[in-house]
């Protein structure tokens, strides 16, 4: 039984459901997962209150997933379950490119997601069915544009290794537009091309709401900014959709599912058997 | 400073993201949130493991999320809970609908959410992006519905009465479909009425799911059944995106955000004001 | 020269076209069709009396479509059509389903549709506008999911076995999702699936129909409640669609055409042949 | 009790729903409406059978729909029932242009459809299946741009006449794209440019369809514009649902509603009152 | 080197990127282009005067692009340069159609476009943005119908001609939809049909413009004509658009590319290579 | 008679009509319009050659259009233009924001549009066809983000300042996302946050295309590059479309129109008149 703990320190897309994807089903033998989370804060008080907690369960691998890494917050975070001696894997965004060399350097691993962009926060624009509608536009491009399978495989490859006992090689991967496209499973080009744009489109939103929440002083200016990053970001969720409708269309939608035993097994016409 | 703590066992729609409801852009005083979760998981003994780790953080309120309250491993996590002597709500999705009276008689405040539908957990048809997209979809729904304000809002409520010393009333909801929209703002009547379909499109994948999963055992017919939920699933999004999409096109969105305060505060026009 | 009488009392989506869908070129030789219809009105004096009428016509075999076959009016009018001594396929929507059995006791085939929702028939919401988009959304359902296939399936088969001077096997079939889509001829997996969401969206339909009809007397509660049902009609309509666009970009679109000679010759590929 | 008799040789996309446009909600007093059709044959013979039924039925108003109310058949069916003395209105297709004077002159009433075109009827096209997509576009686009509301409201002048006693006056109307978009009731202008849009696209289809049915010999060439023909179908539908859909944002749509009485009520506002 | 010198006078969809047809990469040798233009008028003082100009710039092709040929602008400047004694193409839209024999027995090549409709021109709907949205829609269709490849296609033949130092044959071709569709490279069968409506479409345009513009006096009613000709041509770019799509989701694109050396080749796959 | 005489050197979108943005009706008095251009070369031989027979039109004012007015060819064009000592403004893409500043010293005019992105210019990719539909694409953007309005109303003061006799005070603008949008007219915030995100992708694709064409070497790599900018730039022209729709719909969309005398007149609801 390999133990693996989250510990979420804020919000970024990725931390919906970055647990859940080890397990999609909710029958994999062999690992407990438990998440603890400081809800929507990060600063370094509730990060640090937070760490005490995820330092205290027992685990094997600790995952720690925040908005820029590079931030207070989560630098106290990390230290804190770095006395664990357990090793430990950074999940956050753009922002964190900066970081992510010292990351590396302090035995870290990282996966920073290019396309994780930040929200509209803005007290005039953002309420919870706001919030929440982003997310749910940001998952989409994160599930289809091949973000989210990049990160369950680079996790699962660590616990297996922890699994057998291995000295875990943890992931250090920047995820531009290639790194995530090559995990999309997408066959046909311009579902490909479209799920890029999909992803290009997801960064400049980030672009625009920094520009609207730190930027921008006048609430006449800000507002519109805001407004367009999310209205950009829905428009990449439907990008991303019509690139998975069309691999739907053609029956060549990529699963690569958890079996019980941990193991990922590849199928890809939906009435198709696994791949050996 | 309110301290509420989520516990998460398994995974519904509304567990994604229930905590951020709560201060959408993190700038809210007054309250503290945790989070423990089990991942998917929801057997007996991940679920009390879990529920004796929130059960030892410092919480004026519990709020426990999961699938069907009326499984034992949600049971006995509340009942680990129940000992701290705090006030607990449960939040679960429609099949729980036959236990909420049971948990009105022993105190428990419930939320009972009749369109955060099961998941098509096939091997053969669930992987991570299929799950997140389902999920993805999911969210769009309880947003859109009003689900999300509704939870929020009774949460809100109840904090505001620990905030005062009061003796906090919990909430008792069978959110079906009236309940849900009464809290969607949308002023529109087509797009009420579109929001409406979108809920029950909801409740239908539910039933699609829990045909294609339980009822029927082989493999060519309960994969297009749990396909076809899934092709349901992102219509019941497709049409409640639709309706929102009319309310923006009228700037008749509304907003209700919580202030540094926690107090609510309400708008309409994207560039007016705040209502008193 | 086989001659075949339609009786239609009242309307379900299944009364439009039915009897066009026997000869959709008029060029079919050896059938000659007539119509019987009352309109709208499904009473028993309006019922008898176009019963009446039809049993007058000299027919060798008789099809009766009705919303609700155990309706007085309906039964009524298929006792009046029983003295003829001659064939009867009795053909209606859902809540037939519990007359079924008895049907088949008496003697008359059956085709019991599950996806031909009632209408949202409110005073304050249908007017001839509303009801025609309604019956032009539920025609594509029933087209696209299999259920138009089936019924002149079923429909020719028996002419065949007239013609030949066989006593006719009438059918007794309860058209749920797998009856239909199992005609439906869609053989990409997601379009399939999509079509079968389409007809348990239009499932759906019915109860919200029935309930906004029959179970609320408030006019602002039942108000919203018709206009959802023909919000998700419409979106069901969209599904099937979707689904045999699908079809059309991979060129499989399945035709089955009747000839002169009144036999069915089937062709996939637009340019393609008729297979033999 | 007005007694109106509905003679349907043959099908165009008015033949549909015409006898319920009269009494949407099937509760409608002091009218009966029958129906006898010869199913899609038009030839005399057939034409000429089903009149002398119709003309068999008591009627105080016989209504004939047909295509091209030049041809034979209708011809023929139109003579028979004129021999009853009654007032009998045609209603029938663009082709039929060129004898509505002479149907003036004779004393009938006629109400050309300029929207109404010929299906691409060629046998290596056209299936059941596909007759009825076309058929559900057509209701649409007759619904939407005015012109079921047109064909019902000059029937129910008429009915109106008789039942008060009063020499009726029959309608010589030819539906060309500002007589129908008078009465389509969309208030926003570009909604009205779109449906006019969709109309005059229908009557291209009508070419289409004629080109290939009847001036293109080769294969190769007519299935293409025959399917073009349906393809043109399908996007005027959407042109006119995109219309409505305006409309319905705009809480504007037109709704003229048959009360039991007979009288037309019209309202806008969908929870709004009917106008008095 | 060979020169080819565009004259245009007034706009036509075609105006448009006529002359980068030719060189889209801006990379060929051989050739070297000029355009001379009146800008929206083509009365005959403006249209001499540029082609005077034009018949001033050392060419070994004229290339004339105008609306109606007939008209007296755009006569004129074509007998201007027919005293250079250069070969010359006429390009210009359905009015042309009358013209074009006479063309031909003057020795002139031409090209006369059926789907290049006639704008909306009235005062009180067009502006510069309505303006430039219809000919964005109109190069939509015209690109992928197969228009634009006709026309550069014969240029491009000319051009080689003048090359090898041949006597050009010049074009005598109407772009009908048969001749337009063979060239769009549109492989799936309901894609072409579609793209064939999208033609027929835009020729119902023109009717539209003409009579909105030069038939109807009354501005109630020229504007929702000319309004309604805007809207249809919307939609025919957007059938345009989904044939195209259908095709990129086959990787079906057809692709006819000019190599630096003039020559054209083509390829079909994305990530293919060029045939040979 | 103000004379104006355009000079295009190689393409830019907003090459395209920008000669025909100054008098949409071909009806306006007091100006002539001459345009020159040298196809898609833009190298410094086939740049002079064209500068020079510009030069020799006799003109009250230049408008010079390229891409980045910094290279050679229209820098030189520029020089020749220059010693005619008639007013120039430049009008070209993002990159020429470097040499703004320069433009300005020298006495140019200029009007720097961000939204005007590079084409993805690869021979494995570009053809005629996608040439022109990227060409669609942009037009729709600079249309409706407000890029045309800008550009023409700035000609078109000076123009009114040239026919008054006046000293022209040439533009020096910076076509960012805010410039724009103010001259866009849309009024709902939603549709100009829309067309706002549109305007960003629209600049995003230009930083993808210049990746593919510039900065990649491999095949394999700078093709899905490309063609995800032309996704990109696909949904940038939707997002844009689906802005103007609503306003559409709200009867809300601006025009200004150029009256006979060239004075702009603005109007708003469809059927309404001029302001004054």
């Amino acid at each position: 039984m390999v133990k693996v703990t989250f510990l979420k320190i804020g919000y970024i897309g990725a931390t919906n459901l970055i647990d859940a994807l080890l397990d999609e089903r909710a029958s994999r033998k062999g690992i407990s997962v438990r998440v603890i989370s400081s809800g929507c804060k990060m600063d370094e008080e509730e990060a640090l209150d937070a760490a005490k907690l995820a330092a205290s369960v027992p685990s094997d691998l600790y995952v720690v997933v925040s908005p820029n890494a590079g931030l207070p917050g989560p630098t106290a975070a990390r230290e804190v379950l770095k006395e664990t001696g357990k090793p430990i894997i950074i999940v956050s965004d753009e922002p964190s490119r900066k970081t992510a060399k010292k990351l590396g350097e302090e035995g870290f691993g990282y996966i920073v997601v290019y396309a994780d962009p930040m929200i509209g926060a803005r007290q005039g624009f953002l309420d919870p069915v706001e919030m929440a509608l982003f997310n749910s536009d940001v998952i989409r491009v994160l599930a289809i544009t091949g973000v989210l399978r990049l990160i369950h495989s680079e996790i699962d490859k660590v616990l297996a290794q922890i699994d057998k006992g291995e000295e875990p090689q943890l992931p250090q991967v920047i995820v531009n537009k290639e790194a995530a496209l090559q995990q999309s499973g997408l066959e046909n080009p311009y579902a490909h091309a479209r799920a890029m744009a999909s992803f290009e489109a997801a960064r400049r939103v980030g672009a625009l709401s920094t520009e609207g929440c730190f930027k921008v002083e006048e609430r006449e200016i800000y507002l519109p900014i805001v407004a367009a990053a999310h209205e950009l970001m829905r428009h990449a969720a439907l990008m991303a959709d019509e690139a998975r409708e069309v691999e739907k269309a053609n029956d060549t939608v990529t699963r690569i599912v958890h079996f019980r035993s941990g193991a990922l097994r590849k199928k890809t016409q939906l009435l198709g058997k696994f791949e050996k």
